[in-house]
């Protein structure tokens, strides 16, 4: 099966949407309210894009996505390229969709003099942590993550 | 004593330096490089800066820093504020300056719509930890944070 990964464009926000719920879905979250959805849309699309996404194509359909941006590490004084979600629909897996994805991001993250690239995972999601494990990532874990809601 | 959260310029840069190194010894880290704090410098005071300076000034002498920059939350398509490295001079602890750092960041973070503030603290550093559980921050315990150098 050949697979493209491109970037996204705003006429691809219905197809975007669709495998967002998915995810939710997948992640036990609960998914994006519609106007969480609309003002995605306008963030990812709009002048000043909020964030970048990249799509995965097989046979004329979309699926997966990657959102990503860019943060910056204060020690490195370098761009860090983050990924915020990745996701490939279920029928989809196991067939090199997600390394893709990662092979287009680091060559991103290397075009942009980034030092590192870093995400986030779920602790249950044990695919997903075999799956950075190979690609040579490592989890931090001498680092907690902390939050306030505003 | 009078403590005064403001911006910083570009005449700051010594004394941020100054500071970056007395944070790089309490974290145990190797300091940032020569070339490292230039770019640092040019990323934060450029024309498109890739982070925000934020100094805390005690009777005219700089006694602390806040690092930040916005990173989007795809479930709540909202940006959120990232405190990249919060820093307060050994002498000047216990005075309230990290919680007048707090307090400006989440007014900025309010005015930029956020949805939250994050950040990241190593897991020996207790009284940090300590004092981000009474400001009603959660760690967020079930996220392992992942990285590749690039």
């Amino acid at each position: 099966m050949k697979i493209k990964i491109r970037k996204a464009k705003k006429s691809d926000s219905k197809e975007i949407i669709r495998l967002i719920n998915e995810l939710a879905k997948f992640e036990k979250l609960a998914p994006p309210t519609l106007s969480a959805k609309k003002r995605l849309i306008n963030d990812a699309f709009g002048r000043n894009p909020l964030f970048f996404v990249l799509l995965a194509e097989a046979e004329g359909s979309i699926v997966g996505y990657a959102f990503y941006f860019f943060t910056y590490s204060s020690f490195k004084a370098r761009k860090t390229l983050y990924l915020e979600d990745i996701f490939v629909t279920e029928s989809m897996r196991r067939f090199g969709v997600g390394k893709l994805f990662f092979k287009e991001m680091l060559k991103i993250a290397k075009a942009e003099k980034c030092a590192r690239m870093e995400w986030c995972v779920l602790d249950w999601n044990v695919n997903a942590i075999n799956f950075y494990d190979k690609l040579g990532a490592k989890p931090l874990k001498e680092w907690i993550y902390y939050r306030k809601l505003i």
